[in-house]
């Protein structure tokens, strides 16, 4: 049994990433920590969220003393604030604990990249250069041996699995750029108090236009600009992307279809990517799983590819888990269906 | 034109306030006002309210001196929380104007109420005792020369509606306490950022059991005991009250219809009831009018009545709009349907 | 391996039982049947319920020959209308099969019950009265000798839980009828096209007033005379029932927590029941979860409870699964947490 | 005062027609009217929809001779089918009536429309080429004194209205087509019981990918070929479009809001559209209004326009009533706000 930490439990993804570890077979819960000035600091997580009364009952400490902490534990996920996981991965890491990093904080390469995109000064270049970005389809062989995982965040997840194999297979026209647009659950601005995210204030619009951070997050990993707009709409789980493409001129319908069958054969391997052909992907049929719907349409030389998944699960924990489930051998789905 | 402020103007009934005066033709709105110290203080109340855009773009002001502020009234809207309208009250009340309170300031007369339910001891017992309670279809002479109404909670509104027909009817079984259930939108908790308010933690719940100070509203203004338990749902607006009530002895189908008839036939004036008979009253039937409807079923001996209203309307500003038509003897609906 | 089938296994709850069963250590999947005339006969049951896509993809194959098809199964899981579940019952029973029926058509024993409130006459009486009500918490020691089990409906789940410990101690007052309000999700109605059940005209409101048959069916397992309000709410998933009751005069908190306890110790075996004490039910703490919630609150000798369910999973599916397990001596939660 | 009908009056569209006729000063509802074959046929229009009772409880009359019916009316409004109203409007027509179809029968002009994209052969060539296609703020002065107005689609609307005044100021670039997403809510599909109407079925989803005729409609009117992607998301009312599209090389964001400035100034009278400039449309601030909210922001030779309505009133039933204020020179939003 793995010895396995959640630290910044308090959210929606530590809820989830809770009650995996709780269910996996291999992994043992040790510990649940919030910042030590938290006022969820020594609640029980089940008392915050009422779905784990009786499953997880162990309750969020504070973390006073990560050194000390680290000497506990076998694995790390930090579900933590961008800032935090850059702080607390590399204590982690010196005491010899695999790090699965939810947060921003090592997904992207480029010196001018975190000033710009999360307002600090990454200071640990050498972890942020090991880092395996943990998108667990496509980096199978690095993130089994990874220290540091960086998970992808949601809207990056839904994008890159529904373009990345038609780029890589070079059907994707290099001169315009694909047009992402994505909606996303309430859930995704997290658990806590603002008026943005007030019952009466949601509604379906978008915001970030042009300056979110997924979407340098998606142009480097997949090698190509894109213009992404996200979206908040009015429910509490999921995104749904809808992404359009030219396609490389005589691309055809069995060219699409061959680049996704090969991208997601995975050897025989289950993994969490259901191809739907020409049918829509929908939200409904992914919340509350770790899939990730993809579906597709061409016309005309453009195609329309509709990605939908759990933004807290394979936008965030169930992911995480792949991750570790890949890394530590387990088979890819433990604990995930 | 009478002019017209609303103080309180950021929240959701000030809003739907500054849309009425606005729509009436005998009310100038001269006026919307905020607390002093409202970071939304001097914003449009458009930039807060989209949709109004266009139709009144007026600026909330600070309220530094409601002295001065009432040489300009002629009527004013309270949309102030309880211990403001409190203050205000008397205030504007001495400059002559009419007052027209949508808190629970002046609702309940009693020596040990406020303190007991509002946690404020109540200065201001004159004005207490001559504040007439704005349910409107019940009062209305009273109402007609009131200098300040005390317009009544959402939750008393459906639920007083549906009941005080029969209770005057003597209809009503005096040895059970009627049980009055009933759920609201998450507006009902007004426009600020809470926890408990976030659009992922709303979920139907019941809340205030056997502590709401809507409870003593309504059983002060029926004259009996009741057992009222609310309820949060996860819709933006509306209340839906079931009251379950045992009959008199030998009460028909008749009798019940007959009491009902009598109560909201008004002299053949047009008002804001509408009752169902046999059909049970359904929530979308009247989010976003001013009205309420009421169904009703009978059954050994027992009435289970619904009663379904737009809280921000007739559970505030709508019902206000009724008592300042009343008071100024403008048809009643006037600037309501 | 128990070879298990599904019979009915295209509505909501089927497919949550084909989840289930096919994540069972112990059950093996079989088949999936469809009345014959079904027009979605033949098609997978992921093309209906798309979150079961990769997980169970097989077929709904039209019931031709029932005799048959119980030669291949030692459990049968009946999802099927009130009068198919009353027909086929007999049949997989003749051949030795357990049957877990989820309709109503064997909960209620007496004579004029079942046409007066399901439409038909019982041609089955033996097996009525053999029939365990599978109310799990309750009728372990029944259960699991049974070999026809009548899992209760979602709202008398969700009632009983909440007040069999009370009335069993003897805590509430003989002479008012305890008032059960409750609300439940659309997918109450079932898995099909109907206006009522249309997106647009699902909205908050009481139906089946006075008249709906989970009512004789709580009073019966109660054994007490009850009134029963059901109310449609505007959600997919999840029943909140609140109680209110009279209590046995003296009664007191200590009592109350006390008959709560001992009902639900269970001699230390986890089962769905989880007590909240003084705090409220929530729907989402349970939604999606196989639990019960129950919360209750005392004041001026009368008690308010409140009780959440799953409407599809302790209120149909993961109590048959519960059966399942309490019958075949497995862990009563193995598939469920 | 016009007499005016309203044939197809038991949609939701209908609805909202019928009480914007009651409340127009200059307007008198004369009849409603649905199909002769309709099982609503003689219901109140109030027993369907619960929120005109007590302002329309007209009944809905069987359309059985259009000819006869159209004696009485100045106005006649066609909230009925594609190939309906296709057949009504010359009817109305040849009787003199000023017509304004809500349906698609007469709003693209070409041999190959109708056949293509509604599966009817058009027989009224006549009547489609004197069709004046309704969008409000820019066919003013033919609607002024058109017979026939075609009321645009919804989608279209939203779509139009934000890229037109762009397109006709030559800042949007050829090479590429505008990317237009909208997501619509299910009141869009009309009332009716369907599977995929109903409410557990609704999910956030594309649907009609390269196919909904809703986009050679755009694209005639535009003179611009477009990608058009409608989703379906889990919400009654309202519609937000969300356009990417290439600029022309150098646009400036003074040029654009230039374009939008000058499109609808509309010489000082009050008409629908409400510009935001950089602040994204929220589906919210339009839902019950008959405004259409439009925002941009400008990036890397790129533009994001986001712009919302109320799918039953600008997307249809308000629009309608502009058409109709505008044609008998009323002030243009009179009934409106």
């Amino acid at each position: 049994m793995f010895k396995t930490l959640i630290i910044g439990a308090s959210g929606y993804t530590g809820a989830e990433l809770a009650k995996m570890v709780h269910q996996h077979p291999h992994l043992q819960l040790s510990g649940l920590y919030v910042s030590a000035s938290s006022h969820d600091a020594n609640k029980p997580i089940s008392a915050l969220h009422g779905t784990l009364k009786g499953l997880v009952d162990m309750p969020l400490q504070p973390l006073v003393n990560p050194g000390k902490v680290a000497e506990q534990a076998d694995i790390v996920l930090l579900a933590t604030a961008h800032e935090v996981s850059h702080e607390l991965a590399p204590v982690f890491l010196a005491h010899g604990c695999q790090v699965f990093d939810l947060s921003g904080a090592f997904r992207v390469q480029g010196d001018d990249f975190y000033p710009r995109y999360y307002g600090f000064e990454h200071q640990a270049a050498d972890w942020l250069e090991q880092a395996v970005y943990g998108l667990a389809e496509w980096n199978k062989d690095a993130i089994a041996t990874a220290q540091l995982v960086a998970v992808p965040g949601c809207y990056p997840t839904a994008a890159q699995l529904a373009l990345k194999p038609l780029i890589e297979a070079g059907l994707i026209d290099d001169s315009q750029w694909p047009v992402i647009n994505a909606v996303s659950g309430a859930s995704g601005a997290g658990r806590k108090a603002t008026m943005a995210n007030s019952f009466c204030e949601v509604s379906l619009q978008a915001y970030g236009i042009f300056s979110h951070r997924h979407q340098p997050e998606i142009a480097t990993h997949l090698g190509r600009e894109v213009i992404f707009t996200p979206h908040l709409g009015s429910f509490k789980r999921g995104i749904l992307a809808t992404i359009t493409a030219k396609l490389t001129p005589g691309t055809t319908e069995a060219a699409i279809a061959e680049a996704m069958v090969k991208a997601y054969s995975q050897g025989g391997d289950p993994h969490a990517v259901r191809l739907l052909g020409n049918q829509p992907a929908r939200l409904q049929d992914v919340v509350h799983t770790c899939f990730c719907d993809i579906g597709w349409s061409l016309h005309n030389g453009h195609i329309i590819l509709t990605s939908a998944i759990d933004n807290l699960l394979k936008g965030a924990s169930s992911q995480a888990m792949q991750c570790i489930n890949i890394r530590n051998k387990f088979p890819q789905m433990t604990a995930l269906v």
